[in-house]
């Protein structure tokens, strides 16, 4: 996507062809900071402190990290040490696990003169297959939306929760892939953009990737999209997910079930996008997802940037009040009007998801 | 209520006799500051900048500010003027007009010399009356609390969204009254509250009262509640209300009607404490209800206090990204399982309400 008017990915080799650029995405939207990492201990350092976040993005982080790794030994014995040190650093990151697993197997049946080589040709391949992933849940989007908009008569409504952007991904993103396309494409789409707290994803990332694009948007409390859905302000409402159960039940950033539910009951259309990797065929419905619990200092306290330009972070609550910080909803799949993937829309439903992917489905 | 041991009213007369001493809301949780008004332009203000919030306590206010306006001027054509004004300073608050047309209704056969007194007698007899109402709807809401915990033999947990506590209105609040008033018999009550962007009303003053009269509570994020309630965790939900129509819809804080749909969801009890004099018998329906808009820097911008001790404003979106603030959703009467009134609960139902309060309902 373009930041400045420069195409730009999340993650791509730096100019000297073998470090890493990423995004600093903890000073978003305040500052727009490029970061070069050249070691197995910055990549790490960049998961665990969430330079990069979206379980996208962190697979293909750790795919590069692990490139850093065999630049500098390529023996096995090195490159064992390092997927263990990358794992370790977002325990519940499926895609994380799953890049290292598919790295490494690659890796296994060359020789060690070359294994640098190819391992950056394969991260590489990951982070392009993302995109291809991407854009193709993109396609399936716009449609729906070029749809709601009448074919291009109308403008379109869309609201979104978390950001589920470009940022989330290596590029295009995945709720918001479509509203690229469909704007990319001509279409005038607005973008109601929940704030989304704790953590402000949407205030912080969303927005500025969308201010960065030219997407008009309008950030609101996450209180507000019911209000506006009674009023017929949302056409449709597009959301990511961390993690989709064999039933299509969908685990999404905390508040997702409410917009869910005040869909439903103003006819509004409820999307989830996702790429397949994301589908846990394993897990027979959401209940079975355990809810992170994080830190309540995300509720009692909110970064910004105060009128000098400096980022602090101030405490909203009193100093005697408790607070607790579930991370994750579980929105039934009786909400969700359908799941778009990188293999069109599908219903949320077993049957529907077992027919469309059943690959996935084959070991259950 | 009680602040550090001394019971305290949200508006009372100062130590002269004439003017007004306030709590200074905008400064809680983190200075608690009283604030004396001299003037009907200082009452104004203190309504229009959120000094004192809360439909009844708007009202009271009002009531007040009208007072210094007659002890300036008791002519007709002075009081009309200050009714306007006041009037103006918040749009959505049926109380303030309330509160004036009865002030206005008593002066109206009093000599312009005896006005003054009897402005401050009758303003005070409105502030003791809202106690009064208040203490009621205490007594009706802690049975059902009483009832959900098996007569005090578990702990119920309540949960609440914005602030319509004591702070909101003279004393003892609406929606929390029945809070204070279980816990005060000994029932062993819990309160999530929900932090209420934009503003943060609850984490700013729902959690400070409570926490100032030692009942427990835990601060959460508003998107949290529907988790909760899937979870079990909630057994019933009190909120309050600024404006109710003649058909029990209830106009509130944008993101009461996205916890109303929650608690539809998972079959929790969802109830509106409200005193009469918010019930507009001549709105027939919430739809009807002028939705406020409000500054957009209460979206974009989130106050604080920092690791200093110092009150911060931060802001939390892009410079770039344009934000919505409409202050208020309307609730439809069919998630709302009761009305706690004065005279009890009451049904969400015209029918119901007109039987409850006929004198409402006469002139319609």
């Amino acid at each position: 996507m373009k930041v400045d008017g420069n195409h730009l990915r999340t993650i791509a080799p730096g100019a000297d062809g073998w470090s890493v650029d990423i995004i600093d995405q903890t000073k978003l939207p305040h500052v727009f900071e490029i970061k070069n990492l050249r070691t197995l201990d910055q990549a790490c350092r960049a998961i665990r402190d969430m330079l990069v976040r979206g379980a996208p993005l962190i697979g293909a982080t750790a795919a590069y990290g692990l490139c850093l790794a065999v630049r500098e030994d390529p023996g096995f014995e090195a490159i064992d040490a390092a997927c263990e040190k990358l794992s370790a650093t977002r325990p519940t990151a499926v895609n994380l696990n799953w890049a290292l697993a598919n790295m490494r197997a690659v890796l296994r049946d060359v020789e060690p003169h070359r294994r640098a080589e190819v391992a950056y040709r394969h991260a590489a391949g990951l982070c392009d297959e993302d995109v291809a992933v991407n854009r193709a849940i993109g396609e399936a989007g716009a449609a729906l939306i070029a749809e709601a908009g009448r074919g291009g008569r109308e403008m379109v409504n869309v609201l979104t929760h978390c950001n589920a952007g470009w940022l989330a991904t290596v590029d295009w993103g995945t709720a918001l892939s479509p509203v690229y396309a469909a704007h990319d494409a001509g279409i005038d789409v607005h973008v109601w953009v929940d704030e989304t707290r704790p953590r402000n994803q949407g205030a912080a990332l969303t927005a500025w990737e969308l201010s960065r694009h030219g997407v008009p948007h309008t950030v609101i409390a996450d209180n507000t999209g019911g209000h506006l859905m009674q009023r017929g302000q949302v056409d449709l409402c597009i959301v990511g997910t961390d993690r989709t159960a064999a039933n299509g039940e969908v685990c999404n950033k905390i508040g997702t079930y409410l917009k869910a539910l005040a869909a439903r009951d103003n006819r509004v259309p409820f999307y989830v996008a996702l790429p397949s990797s994301t589908l846990d065929a394993a897990l027979a419905d959401g209940d079975q997802v355990p809810i992170e619990e994080r830190d309540a200092g995300e509720v009692t306290h909110v970064t910004g940037v105060d009128p000098g330009g400096e980022v602090r972070s101030v405490r909203v609550t009193p100093a005697q009040s408790a607070a607790a910080n579930y991370a994750f909803d579980v929105t039934p799949a009786r909400l969700v009007t359908g799941l778009i993937t990188e293999r069109g829309v599908v219903e949320a439903k077993r049957e529907s998801l077992r027919a469309a992917f059943p690959e996935k489905y084959a070991a259950q």
